[in-house]
């Protein structure tokens, strides 16, 4: 099959940009991206905009004054999976031979619509009392976290070290919006927001931010060559199976998939950027995506091995957790991350001979937006 | 290269549908377009959602009951053009060999919104105020028609056959809005909405509507085979040229790309349905498409080529001036259409011995929302 490169890749810091208006933060990361590939707007042949919340025509908008001239613009939106389906929309058209060179980004700015959780509530879906009534994303994701103590035997520091590895990771990562290491004990006296999720245990939703990335089949000159090794995207009624909301099976089934499209498993990723929305998804994507068998998630944390400089780290960027989430930039963001660690470009936060990344964002599937959308890539050099 | 064809095709009737919740509404189309097909949800390998204002992970919404299981479903964006688009990435996936039967579906609820004006004048863009200053549509197309007063000494009159041509073509349509034939006296004594726009030379916006295809690679047993010869979106800053309103570039510019593809050029089209979203889009429409020569759009209305049982017929459906326009709806339905002339099944509206049809959609281009989409399709049998 043709070989699927990454050119260049780049991305705003994620944080609160108040003075900016989302086209000009999404420049920002499409220009540096561009020039990150060696590229000029006119060696692009079609663009992917991923965006949640933003309205009309907006990846028009944004690339209208970039010098791209008429090439046709494509706004894709599949929730927190928004970023991860442009780029495998844009792999589709790259295998067909209709393009060879593309960009794909995504933007996101929350903090101009009051932040993340808002705007979903204000969704005119007919299963929107859910989240009137309260099922908004921290406490569904309460709901796992209790279930998972009850179920496991383990406890909330069990939870916390998650958010200590990732903020950490994040203290390290001058592209995150909070860069503070912390402490179990920080993590479990910050405020209550759905027990046993504390305030540290959540991503921040008051973000902003965008990522790029240039895709193409050409193989690149000006850096090491990273290709996509697999790409894939699933739907489903929720991101927990029927019978057990501990059972990611959406993330499990796309994670399947990707190993069986790369010919790889997961014991040959050696670098990993997960959705970690809240500390007890990350431990139930350990499971989902075969980083560590059924139930042995907090074991794998506890050895070490999902740590900088453990077997296989998992988000060095300090993942959704530190960095933030402005949703439709996250996908993007996170192959872009995997992009600098396999090029060795990921500074003070670096995974040492990374040669096979994965990706993956699930959204949707909470009791207010009751399907769902799951998305793995796979990367390597 | 891989023939593309269209297995079935269905769509609601367009009206105010109220006392039906947007999903349902395109689970009506989806459904007997799948029937038409002679097809089950197991046959289906991907989903793409077309809808510009109904909010997050619409498609995993409308499909969760109705047993696709866990495909793909890709929600796209781009503005009036969407539906097209929507069929324009299913092509590249289908070229790509990622899947062989995949469903396309358009949807839009804008009567739940207020019409279709008014949450267009919502978006955050930076050029919102624009539309907030009384750019919206009608206005941006009013200007353009003085413009064709001016310029081609066409009269008011002219502008209205078009409404008259269109509205008894919907007449005829059980699938249209507004089903009432109409005069020339009476499109012109209807009241003003935007000089010299009255209020039946504009497409009904208080309109709700789906429709959907399912597109594949394999030959169709069940209905006369109809394929995709010619697929393409194009963007750009605005609908028409910069030095004249007149000249809808990007749409030539898409139709142009479209005659290559296909290797056909407009003498070759038997049958059009083309975004006559105010009566003078049509007649600049006419130029971009090639089916008269500049400055010969009136000519071509007056000389009846255009009418049902004239050398090529224009939106025999009754176009948007008729059937209405949600937005999402529009492109699929306009290849809906297409597909039912192609396959003799247009009931009394029906064009004879049509071999090839052409569906064209532009979006966006307009002061408030200043950057563009066109796409433009060709079928053939």
């Amino acid at each position: 099959m043709q070989d699927i490169y990454i050119h260049g890749g780049a991305m705003t810091p994620f944080g609160r940009h108040t003075g900016v208006l989302a086209p000009e933060l999404a420049q920002q990361a499409i220009l540096q991206a561009l020039d990150d590939a060696g590229l000029r707007p006119a060696d692009i042949q079609a663009i992917y905009c991923a965006n949640v919340l933003g309205g009309m025509i907006l990846g028009q908008l944004i690339v209208r004054d970039l010098g791209f001239g008429g090439i046709p613009v494509y706004n894709v939106e599949n929730a927190c999976a928004s970023g991860a389906t442009g780029v495998h929309l844009a792999r589709h058209a790259l295998l067909a031979g209709q393009y060879d060179t593309v960009l794909v980004f995504g933007i996101e700015q929350l903090t101009a619509l009051g932040g993340g959780t808002i705007p979903m509530q204000r969704n005119d879906h007919k299963t929107d009392l859910y989240a009137k009534a309260g099922m908004v994303l921290p406490a569904v994701y309460a709901m796992r976290g209790t279930r998972f103590l009850h179920e496991r035997g383990a406890s909330r520091a069990d939870l916390a070290e998650v958010a200590v590895k990732n903020r950490h990771n994040g203290s390290l990562n001058p592209f995150a919006q909070q860069r503070t290491a912390t402490t179990v004990e920080e993590v479990l006296a910050s405020r209550m927001i759905a027990d046993p999720l504390t305030l540290l245990q959540c991503c921040p939703s008051q973000v902003d931010g965008a990522a790029a990335l240039v895709v193409g089949t050409k193989r690149p000159a000006r850096h090491r060559p990273v290709k996509v090794l697999a790409s894939v995207v699933v739907s489903g009624l929720r991101e927990q199976a029927d019978d057990d909301i501990l059972d990611a099976e959406i993330t499990a089934r796309a994670a399947r998939q990707a190993y069986e499209q790369a010919g790889l498993g997961p014991e040959d990723v050696d670098v990993v950027e997960l959705h970690d929305a809240f500390t007890i998804a990350e431990l139930l994507y350990y499971e989902a995506l075969g980083l560590a068998p059924h139930g042995e998630a907090v074991g794998l944390l506890k050895s070490g091995a999902t740590r900088l400089g453990g077997r296989v780290p998992v988000n060095p960027s300090g993942g959704l957790l530190a960095k933030g989430h402005p949703l439709g930039a996250t996908g993007v963001a996170q192959m872009v991350e995997i992009l600098w660690h396999l090029q060795e470009r990921a500074g003070a936060r670096q995974v040492a001979n990374a040669r096979v990344g994965l990706t993956q964002c699930t959204g949707g599937g909470i009791a207010g937006v009751d399907h769902a959308a799951s998305s793995v890539h796979l990367l390597g050099v």
